[in-house]
């Protein structure tokens, strides 16, 4: 069984990726593989509808990655009240045969209060292209103040959310995958 | 009074960029000015949270241009049941300043059924930048019937409901920017 | 002009009647007629899909009441991350006809953390039979704790948002309805 | 196994009925036994937040109907652009404990063209109470053509979606509850 999470942020000391570095350690706890695709480090053209992109070869690279995957952990940060458009472009350069029948936890991270508006336009886009999204999520609010300097999760609860994360990811993407 | 209108596919032959121009002959044919930013023609940077994008001459095109607007017309392909990565992106790359007050009508092209599902995000991302958006909004399902080769609408009825559009987004931007 | 506020929670001692009161005693400040629909002093049958409803006299109310307004303020708890059953069917139990044109302000409470689910679905709800929605929302997370024992806004920044909502639906339904 | 079906319309002859039926009897020719809440021959109350409704006996039907049920099939009409306000009543009657961890497969229908928004809404809703919802899904349009005077689906598509939608139902709702 592999995940593969996605950092749908290109900020710099992004916070989306601390978060997604913190589900990802718990799903690796478990004793699963998990390959980060990080946006911040990889070439991706802007979708214009076509399948083929030649110049670019990190295209091949997410939609092998993820084609390769079980599990997907997407974590965007939420901008104007929905996904980022980085996340969404990624996505975008992606089809159903990548995409459809994978299961995913979805994390988001916002500098005001918590919110569930990016979260619940990644659940429809996934369902859309086929993929299952688990009941549990994890939008995390003020994340300027939610990491200590080592990336660790601060507030206690926040942290057990992240472990119900990791283990409803784990263990549901292992019975519908099976 | 002034009207923005983006085109928020870079497809070849875009349906988008045919949908929008159908709705801004409307709007200019009611005497109101319309500019159209389309964004295969500009070159706009991934939005990484940063306000400065010193390498990108079109970041202060795009945001000069929508801040001297009353109204905005935003056209979207539906990619995977949500807008554009595109177009969220160019959207990303501005802020309140930007779009805040402006009066919006909402325009989205399908390759298969109609669906309201990318004109309902943008709906709550334009409210989120404190945005109006007009009741009237259009979904094109089909869109590759849609259009004859000068780029007309074909159907009477859609047609009509673009006539529709164009009227509200005329008269109630000149009420609500009174 | 006249506004008409709908209280969509049945809950004895309702903080989402309180906050409708808030809203609506900012109107009349504001020297706009308010009239308060209260959901539990009314009999409204379930909706079945038909016109009429010859026994409950209270439809006919709601109906006439809502078709006289200029402005609407629609109250609803938080239930289950979207509007109350209660408040969608007296919605339901109206038409285009009722409902169309209409500028509307969205409230919603909640038990819990603030979110916006119930007032994106209002908002798309309230567009689908052709109304506005003004940008200014309010969700009251932790209601419990949000009003004194009369009812007033314990929290500054929370009454200024009151202030502001009241504001711009005032000053844009005057400004859609002309 | 055991799935519940909850027929969200009052209408006399209800489509929505109808596509439940049909949804329903897939499931049954998979060998799963499926119990039938038909919101038509019950008698609730409005939710007016408490727990308790000592007058009114289906209350405790529903609620335990659900509660002994491993999977949910919620078919809805969509009325003004969202879930039924009868159907989302019937949720808001039920808690966590009858809904979460349940797998629902759900289903709408339109006079109108086809859409999703009822369908979204009920996506959303289903994970607020931490329950699974399949991807495969159903948005019946134009729904007064869709069936002939047996309730059978006359569109050879429309069919083949309830197959799948039906095998995707049983086959993991026996996945995710095991």
């Amino acid at each position: 069984m592999k995940i593969v999470g996605i950092n749908g942020s290109l900020r710099q000391g992004s916070y989306t990726a601390k978060a997604l570095n913190a589900a990802a350690d718990r799903v690796r706890g478990l004793g699963v593989e998990v390959e980060i695709l990080d946006l911040r480090t990889m070439t991706l053209p802007f979708c214009n509808g076509e399948d083929a992109y030649p110049d670019y070869r990190d295209v091949d690279k997410l939609r092998a990655t993820v084609k390769s995957a079980d599990g997907l952990i997407l974590a965007t940060p939420e901008y104007h009240g929905s996904v980022s458009g980085v996340l969404k472009n990624a996505l975008d350069l992606m089809s159903f045969e990548h995409l459809s029948g994978k299961v995913a936890g979805l994390v988001s991270v916002l500098g005001g209060q918590s919110n569930n508006n990016a979260l619940n336009d990644l659940r429809i886009i996934v369902r859309w292209v086929h993929g299952w999204v688990i009941p549990e999520q994890v939008a995390i609010g003020q994340a300027w103040k939610a990491f200590d300097e080592q990336g660790k999760l601060l507030d206690e609860k926040l942290s057990q959310r992240f472990d119900q994360f990791a283990e409803s990811l784990v263990q549901n993407t292992r019975k519908l995958r099976s």
